[in-house]
């Protein structure tokens, strides 16, 4: 295995060949003893909540006196409430359903051996994250659930936090009779600790960055790790020729600006040419009440000329058409057919999400079957994309590839499978 | 789309391009049209056979005046018999069925918003193949039923045959509709062509290597397209302490010599001490009537020379346990009990097959809970890990990685899925 082909032991790779050790350990164990040492996760971080808290603080003095930006530093710090929550996220895990040992396909072939397919760990996953310490506990949680060994790269400036949060994952895991190895934080706050775990192919079976785009941009190109591409959201809201105009203003509206800040939010909103007259404006007043600039073509900012409210309209370029704003900002389009809107979303999407507004069962069949994103929403907020909405649980990262896991990951989606043949001494004739 | 990004349209990115057209026809096609297409394929191998002959000869004689091995050209060569297997295997995939379109999840939100998980093609797919002309119609045509579009990138020694092959694909294709770009061979036959298809995120979804160990770490290592990797098989046949002994032995002889240059063939026996004097006489025996020689551990040679039967052992080295042979040799060791048995696996295998030969039901099922392969074989020969023989009638390749698809891969696994919500005005509140 290429693992051994690895002579020098650093301190990331003498982590993942623990975690390959603990993974090994964690693969065949049943539900209740994963659940058990879960339960004992929660406990410990309620117990330990100002150990917490006091290793966070540090964090939060140093990224205060570093200027850090306030938003950013909200998302870093960790309060009583939010470690109970947290801890509160560990029990719901528990509840979710084990995916290990799920049989996919099982059928017996005409010479009477038995086929299985049957869902197992990925083994040892990597995750590559940035500033909120919440991830630590999430990420390991769904691995433990999922008998997978966990490295956890999270950034520098929550590193007092992260290192406080795995000494209590650990201690709590191997309370429960489990490898602490299950759980590491990768040695090391320099980007030379990410290089090496990306190199890590055959300790590591995948890499899951969870970030900005420029993380994921360098993990996706450099690594030799399997990758699984996550979270870059230029998604789209289409409002076809025939809609509702009420319900394209509230499903704009709450695409765009419920929260602004995350991946399924709405960055660009195209507009049927025979719905234009009658929907710009009702959109443009609604977007400049919630605040919204408005990028928009030609016909756009023709139609705010024309209804002279109090509408925002700048100019949009093609760089307008490929931003992912995650502000306060949406670029606009009028397009002349639904065909037309279906090849400016696959010029231009990251094929995330795309949210068709429409009465027409024609348009919504055309839409979902031409439209080649993670997820296609008719009559639906742009913002449903989510493990938590749809239902998960829990989520690991929304994967924006097509290989292995596409949209919101959960507990399935950190599994790989084995066929399992038993015949009474079958052979190949 | 990091598709833009590639500037330059050199003639492998103009085809992939095309390919990429190709691909968004090609998704929402109905299976009764692909279906059609296939058998124009199957229709046009038939009648213009002669062609086809014509072009391999061209390949056939150079490859002998380069001196190339009697067992390479045999592999080259097309027969007009062979050519009518090839049209016979693309009506077996009309029969197949349709993998786009299947609903792998759906259910309803308590919010009353439906979900959808539905299986899409994965759009792109670069198959790099040696040798076997054959392979440029069977992938072409699993590619074809499952929607998406194929770039073909075959060995240089194949080039004449494959550019035939894929223009009389091209031609029937066309005539039944569906784009002549769903079915391309990658221009040029030099390395470069492999770089930059490797190099091509954005337009080509995946890339599947088939072939030797260097061509596919070669482009798992290199390239930035999303790989799987397929192939490398160093399979093991562990013989337990409690065995038929019969059962053992022609179990062991299927796995290693019915075909031995395949990936699926067995390279190490392992055998546990308990059983080791009575199994060894009768394998070492049987192996030695089969041709096959024995590369063994100390406890191996001890027992050959007490045997002093007709048997060939050699002192096993470690690198006789990493080695996949593909020949008439086998490495052979005694384990002291099944956890050593899974040890040796999880340190030398590839992770593709292992048979356990008991009658132990502990045993059997300690084996596939620990050991950690694609296929786990109980009291079957590890030859059975292979598309055909799971009865997916098909095979585009054996992944031997975790992510995506793990063991033989059939229709299913040339595609993604994507979530379809379906609400009438649904918000997140």
């Amino acid at each position: 295995m290429s693992a051994d082909a690895i002579a020098t032991d650093s301190p990331v790779l003498a982590a993942a060949r623990r975690a390959r050790e603990a993974a090994a350990v964690l693969a065949p164990l049943p539900r209740s003893v994963k659940d058990a040492a879960l339960l004992a996760v929660a406990d410990a971080l309620e117990a330990r909540t100002a150990e917490i808290t006091a290793a966070n603080t540090e964090d939060v003095a140093r990224a205060r006196e570093a200027g850090t930006a306030e938003s950013v530093v909200d998302r870093l710090t960790l309060t009583a409430e939010r470690v109970a929550a947290i801890a509160s996220d560990v029990r719901d895990v528990v509840g979710l359903p084990d995916p290990v040992g799920e049989v996919l396909r099982g059928y017996t072939l005409p010479n009477g051996l038995d086929v299985r397919q049957v869902r197992v760990p990925l083994g040892v996953v990597g995750i590559i994250y940035e500033a909120r310490p919440n991830v630590t506990v999430d990420a390991a949680a769904l691995c433990l659930k999922s008998g997978n060994a966990v490295l956890l790269r999270g950034s520098a400036s929550a590193y007092r936090s992260n290192t406080k949060l795995v000494e209590v994952l650990r201690d709590a895991v191997a309370s429960a009779g489990l490898p602490a190895d299950s759980v590491q934080l990768v040695p090391g706050e320099s980007r030379e600790s990410v290089k090496e775990l990306m190199r890590a192919r055959g300790l590591v079976d995948v890499l899951i960055p969870r970030g900005g785009a420029s993380l994921i941009r360098t993990v996706v190109e450099e690594s030799l790790v399997p990758v699984i591409e996550t979270g870059t959201g230029n998604c789209h809201v289409y409002v076809d020729a025939q809609a509702d105009l009420g319900s394209a203003v509230e499903i704009l509206l709450n695409s765009k600006a419920q929260r602004v800040s995350v991946c399924n939010s709405a960055e660009t909103l195209l507009v049927h040419r025979d719905i234009a007259d009658a929907f710009l404006p009702l959109a443009l007043d609604a977007l400049a009440g919630a605040g919204v600039t408005v990028h928009g073509d030609a016909a756009v900012q023709q139609a705010a000329r024309e209804h002279g409210g109090p509408a925002t309209v700048v100019p949009a370029t093609d760089e307008d058409w490929e931003t992912e704003y995650l502000s306060y900002d949406i670029a606009a389009a009028v397009v002349d057919t639904l065909d037309d809107a279906v090849a400016h979303i696959r010029r231009w999407s990251s094929g995330h999400t795309e949210a068709i507004v429409t009465t027409s069962q024609a348009a919504a069949r055309r839409f979902t079957q031409l439209v080649d994103s993670t997820t296609v929403a008719v009559n639906a907020s742009t913002r449903f994309t989510d493990g938590g909405q749809f239902g998960f649980g829990a989520e690991i990262g929304i994967s924006t590839q097509k290989l292995h896991a596409r949209g919101p990951m959960g507990l399935p989606e950190l599994t790989s499978t084995k066929y399992i043949l038993t015949g009474d001494g079958h052979i190949r004739p």
